[in-house]
């Protein structure tokens, strides 16, 4: 896997590029000089959490014959408050929409944290990471 | 911090959102179904890697005075071939523009990767993280 990235101005708007080509622009925190041109770094994971997250789940519900109507989920952060920075906790709510098995759910989730996901499966051990879901039966 | 993810179709096409309000388009590998209808999930951690540290890098150069006249980096990684599909490594490759300091630089790309970088600081300590710079002169 490879991204690219390079400086669009002098102050910390970059552009990335993926494998495929496609554009994401990054720019840091207003604090420290950023100026809203972006998505900041540390939402940048959160997002890959959540993707991640949700193509697993998704795959485990078909192979359950779970249908989702639709889906939405939501990914929240704690972050040390002190350099370094870094994440210490993460908590997943998903919306799920369908006529659903709780319990497959439930095991479907759990799956996805635990075994799935990537990108969550390359955070430190020690960053709980908590969820919650919330079954809509019509849409 | 908190992003929020919605389905957009049935496959594994979904829309994140940030906080600021910034979309960032999101597919699975094709392998599994996807339809290469965004990023996938490992690469925005890999953008979320480098934006992190291009904003250190450039906080520290500026700080020591090292005056950057242009700037790109990539990021490569290896990840698992089998579940999990977790990183295994990390090589940033940096590309400088300037009369820089060899050594200020190498010193500024080691704080960062040791001391700065909130995403790199929140994977697994086990994923070891190299890199590379080139310093070109004159653009």
């Amino acid at each position: 896997m490879k991204i690219e990235l390079r400086r669009v101005n002098k102050a910390f708007h970059f552009e990335a590029k993926d494998s495929e080509g496609f554009s994401i622009q990054i720019d840091a925190n207003p604090q420290i000089g950023g100026e809203g041109k972006g998505t900041r770094p540390m939402e940048l994971l959160l997002m890959g959490i959540g993707g991640c997250a949700s193509i697993d789940l998704g795959l485990i519900l078909r192979k359950q014959r779970q249908e989702l109507l639709d889906y939405k989920m939501e990914v929240e952060a704690q972050r040390n408050q002190e350099v370094p920075k870094q994440l210490t906790k993460v908590t997943l709510h998903f919306h799920l929409w369908g006529k659903l098995d709780a319990s497959a759910v439930e095991k479907a989730i759990v799956l996805t944290l635990q075994k799935y996901c990537s990108v969550i499966l390359s955070l430190n051990p020690s960053i709980p990471v908590d969820y919650s879901y919330t079954i809509h039966p019509n849409t």
